[in-house]
């Protein structure tokens, strides 16, 4: 069954262990932030820090795993066809509008939207942390270090598939922020196998 | 009053809005590794996903601002004679020398040391995010995204300067990773003005 998400939107729900979620860009240059949570313990959480360090790359790709604060595997990416994705950056959010748009009156963001999605589970605000943000396509510049959000490298159709290591409960948008989507909201679709 | 944190062991402290914490590599070629949380709600918390978002560069330095998970700024850097820092990586922890060093005994390394010298704030240590980690140098290929770890670039002296711009509990590290410190274990001075 194929879920969609509708533009500048979020949703959050379980994977089980075992199973597997494919996150698809439908239409193509659309960006998804995905947060993960142990489902027994919501204190242990999806961490780029320690992902990045055990990875020695920012990059993630087949077969990286995604690790917790707690150095446990979470997730481990099985298919993708794009092969390009950011792990540096924290969802959108009013602040980033404001901060980096200039908005008077901002959108909430994936920030708010994931926050609105988590909350069922009992999961705050403050708990949201750097987020795996699939397709989204932050370039750095080695010898100055500046960073650059440029236009996904996804094509319609093009997706990612990650098997979960641990019963979990997943955070997913469609993105929120023109400038990670190439200047258009669109849909993204996902399914559980 | 110069305080010294002894090699592989860390410290934590409050730091008044307008003070300013100035942290010394007294021997060259030592990382510090530094937490900053609100001191009146520990849930704001020192984040390297908004910050390197604000800024748009992974490398920081002077007058660069850091902000907490809430967008607002924590500290400000008001001197430099390094210039290279890194914002990527977790505090490194016995599960860092298990998988990266394959150490068998593993020390509890900067987070086993951030989370003894936070606990008396009510710091639990799920709540210890990616740290600022002083001198620490961290290149990464800007083509493959992979990262290293190298020798920090401080000579014996060198120090970084910066201000609070809000009420703040410290964590702050002597570091314990051979890698990050070029093979040797030293101390970290610091002073608060």
């Amino acid at each position: 069954m194929l879920h969609e998400i509708p533009p500048r939107s979020g949703a959050a729900f379980t994977l089980d262990k075992g199973q597997r979620l494919t996150v698809i860009d439908p239409q193509g240059e659309q960006v998804s932030d995905l947060l993960a949570f142990a489902r027994h313990d919501i204190d242990e959480v999806i961490s780029s820090g320690r992902t990045l360090d055990y990875l020695s790359r920012i990059f993630l790709t087949v077969p990286d795993p995604l690790y917790s604060n707690r150095s446990n595997i979470m997730l481990r990416i099985v298919t993708d066809t794009v092969g390009r994705h950011d792990f540096l950056l924290t969802p959108c959010s009013k602040d980033t509008f404001r901060i980096i748009y200039g908005d008077t009156e901002p959108h909430q963001g994936c920030f708010g939207n994931l926050a609105e999605a988590l909350a069922p589970f009992g999961i705050v605000p403050d708990r949201i942390p750097v987020a795996f943000n699939l397709f989204m396509n932050v370039p750095v510049d080695g010898t100055t270090g500046e960073l650059k959000v440029l236009p996904p490298l996804s094509k319609a159709g093009d997706h990612i598939v990650l098997e979960a290591e641990m019963d979990l409960i997943i955070g997913l948008t469609a993105c929120s922020a023109l400038q990670s989507n190439n200047g258009s909201f669109k849909p993204i679709h996902y399914r559980i196998d």
